[in-house]
């Protein structure tokens, strides 16, 4: 257990830690207490049918929501809906390898698939608020691939799916790329075998990492456009320095490990003998893939390919810049595409 | 000076060390004599006027043109041309950081530039072979980069250019790309701040290296439709033990570095105090830019936008899944394509 003053109220805001008790794991191993952390939005009514449920990226948490996607001038708007952010496991705030009990921290933590988090999830809205069925699950990146888990899994339960910017059964590609990005990290001497002592000791995997983001994370035209300038940078190596490198350093290493092994292994046809039409073919729920089109690792053609498998669906390409990272909802013109799409995903009569 | 046995005669075929002597370089230094490894194929004809300069790519040397390009079956016709190929500074067979004398050896060896090269070059070429005038300039990637280089240099020596799959002036992006490439090599406690002892002793950093290549260097689509199957490989993974780890491992480290460096820095604005349309608004050659269509990280708009600054210029896309990596001419749809091109090109009146 380390102590990371990253994942606290402090720079997280308010919280709630909730347990889901024993969480058995699709690859082996468990979590005998596995917490969740749960920010919420709104009121759920007394039916309790006017929840959403919002998941979260790589290295992300449910600040980026709050701060950005979640607002009564948004689509994800807490006057009408109770919109929940789940912290995905291995994100540092909830049960994550630097802040497990000993015998499952750090090089300890057993592997996490999607499939728990979507189990883990389930068992928290139904046990902790009654909730049984979602209005709208939404998510990008790998929140879209625990959209696509819970649209397949629990049909039932998922009245509208939004993936956003992520696939439904990982790509080669991205599979490569994560390998690239866990490797930058493990590579570090400091690293020691995921035994360091902080997180600091691994800064110079972790900013090589970031310098890998630069590269597949934002388009090519965004950095030819020196789009940085926009958020008030002088220089790109500015840039790197001031947001992109500290937003990785802060992290735990271990944590990022654990999420990325997450996001290479996501595939929904795990279901159906590896048959991925067949698993989108369980989708009930309305469904809007939404991709980027700049994106350089989710590129519109493997959303699309996904999409033509779901019955009741949409390909709803979101036009921006920045490319996979504009889900940070930094271009002025994203957000607004971001509500017009979940907007009339939401008003659509399921 | 290190004895790598990769860069000998035996794995490279027929080529020859020609010195050019002394070469004072753009940033400072100079190579004292500078040796320049260059195949030929065809005869020079009495005019001297029937000479095609090939220039190399990042790791690349004469050998991929020899196999692949060069041929009575292709548009580089030895028969009607004198084909000069000259590997690149840095590319391990001409001068650079493993093979130089012990002042500028390993760590200490200077940082060379695109425009060094083609200064090397053209001298090499008129005082060894005395041509004056070249048919044709062409390369792919850093090779584009030097065709580009020579004809806003030597508008008056460059009757046909033809840059594939790079650009005049690198991109932002690209300067990233490069930067991960680097520091993959650097990171490894192997390479010992330039001064290891073998290519071996950094086995680990050149093979994080490949794997940011097989990221950046093939398509998406490429992994999604493994085409690697078509290479007789079982698996992404034998793919990348059998290919391309094994492909960077042996070279060297610091000839790597030396290449990348010069890479992330071209820009034939530097003659034109920045101004890249003035850059290429001297090019009198007729050229045909050719970028690939499935490029990550030389797209087809960053050719487009400089296409268009050339006076006498078409942009001919080549269809290929491969992305960058195409310009191995492993599909089977691609050097047709090239063939096209240079064909057209060459039968244009100059």
């Amino acid at each position: 257990m380390i102590d990371n003053p990253f994942y606290s109220h402090e720079f997280h805001g308010d919280y709630d830690l909730i347990s889901v008790g024993r969480l058995d794991l699709e690859e082996g191993g468990s979590i005998a207490d596995c917490e969740l952390a749960v920010a919420t939005f709104g009121s759920l009514n007394e039916a309790k049918d006017n929840a959403i449920l919002v998941t979260t990226w790589y290295s992300g948490t449910h600040q980026i929501f709050r701060d950005v996607y979640i607002g009564p001038d948004h689509a994800l708007n807490p006057e009408r809906y109770f919109i929940v952010v789940i912290n995905q496991i291995g994100s540092g705030l909830s049960t994550s390898p630097h802040n497990a009990p000993d015998e499952i921290s750090m090089s300890h933590f057993p592997r996490v698939r999607i499939g728990d988090d979507v189990v883990a999830q389930e068992r928290l809205l139904r046990e902790h608020f009654g909730i049984e069925q979602l209005q709208l699950v939404v998510g990008g990146s790998m929140g879209a691939q625990q959209t696509y888990e819970w649209a397949v899994r629990f049909p039932g339960k998922v009245l509208r799916a939004a993936p956003i910017a992520g696939t439904a059964q990982n790509t080669p590609h991205d599979y490569l790329f994560g390998k690239a990005l866990m490797e930058a990290i493990t590579s570090d001497p400091g690293f020691a075998e995921g035994e360091y002592k902080s997180n600091v000791d691994v800064v110079d995997g972790l900013t090589r990492h970031a310098g890998i983001w630069a590269v597949m994370g934002f388009s090519t035209e965004f950095w030819k456009q020196e789009v940085w300038r926009a958020l008030e940078f002088e220089s790109k190596e500015a840039f790197m320095e001031g947001f992109l490198e500290p937003y990785f350093t802060v992290r735990d290493p271990n944590d990022l490990l654990t999420m990325a092994w997450k996001w290479q292994h996501g595939d929904v046809a795990r279901h159906t003998n590896g048959d991925l039409a067949a698993a989108l073919g369980r989708i009930t729920a309305r469904t809007f893939v939404i991709p980027i089109n700049e994106d350089m690792f989710f590129p519109v053609r493997d959303h699309e390919a996904e999409q033509k498998h779901i019955k009741n669906s949409e390909l709803r390409v979101v036009d921006d810049i920045l490319g996979h990272l504009g889900l940070f909802g930094v271009a002025p013109g994203y957000m607004p595409q971001i509500d017009q799409h979940l907007g009339e995903l939401l008003a659509t009569k399921v």
